[in-house]
């Protein structure tokens, strides 16, 4: 885990952080700073190379995933007011897929690896990465309304 | 676990049982007469009744489940050429969700629940449940055969 950094404004962080805190049943991360909360999803290269690839990710990493792809379907319905449910597969050993849908379309696929060393360089790396894959998602369902909107 | 009946001709359950038995490590459902194969996925209504819906449902229940949904996604692949990939997300206590996905389009969404009664009251009920999620899956397929090609 690095130090905490200052963190860009952005929509999707701003749901990420809002997620994290709805899970707080303590209310200690309230009062947290933004960037102490979010400092689990940051993970250095040189951080990320000592985590060893063995056994099962921990829990805490799945649901941080979980939160991650969750945030990035909040910022979907945001931009196109389709609601885009996740569904996640992991199997043992860290690796798994991705889903979000809405309606009869999937607007993310994304395959998972090394979940073990989930995380990102920093804020901005993290942000960068979600903008991509809600700006695939957000092209999806601008080439396919039809089937966004099928039940 | 019902007895074994006599059991209909049907490519969707050619397709089931031929899944089982690649499982089969020790050669010994090759030899088994197919009604005994699929014996477990047999459960009148009073078995059903006295399982108890408690704790998460047994794993070769949900071995079952995706077995009897690859089936379908094989049988879909014969009927319209695209290959339907499942995706299941069981949650505690016997409930969960599961995708068929072919490109970019969801081609069965089932929800899933009180899993650990999963089964069905004779062979022919289970290849006409299963009749009408091919139905479904193909009738969207060919009212969105883009998203289903898109990748």
């Amino acid at each position: 885990m690095a130090e905490p950094q200052s963190i860009p404004e952005d929509p999707f962080l701003k749901s990420l952080l809002m997620l994290i805190r709805a899970h707080d049943g303590s209310g200690a991360w309230e009062a947290m700073p933004d960037a102490e909360v979010i400092a689990p999803f940051i993970v250095t290269k040189e951080q990320r190379r000592e985590i060893p690839l063995i056994g099962d990710p921990d829990p805490d990493i799945l649901w941080r995933v979980e939160l991650y792809y969750s945030a990035i379907g909040l910022a979907i319905e945001q931009r196109t007011g389709f609601n885009a449910a996740p569904i996640m597969k992991i199997h043992h050993e860290g690796w798994g897929r991705m889903l979000l849908t809405a309606g009869r379309l999937v607007v993310v696929n994304s395959y998972l690896r090394d979940l073990h060393r989930f995380g990102f360089d920093s804020p901005q790396a993290m942000i960068d990465k979600a903008a991509k894959i809600i700006d695939g998602a957000v092209a999806v369902i601008e080439r396919f309304p039809e089937a966004a909107a099928a039940s």
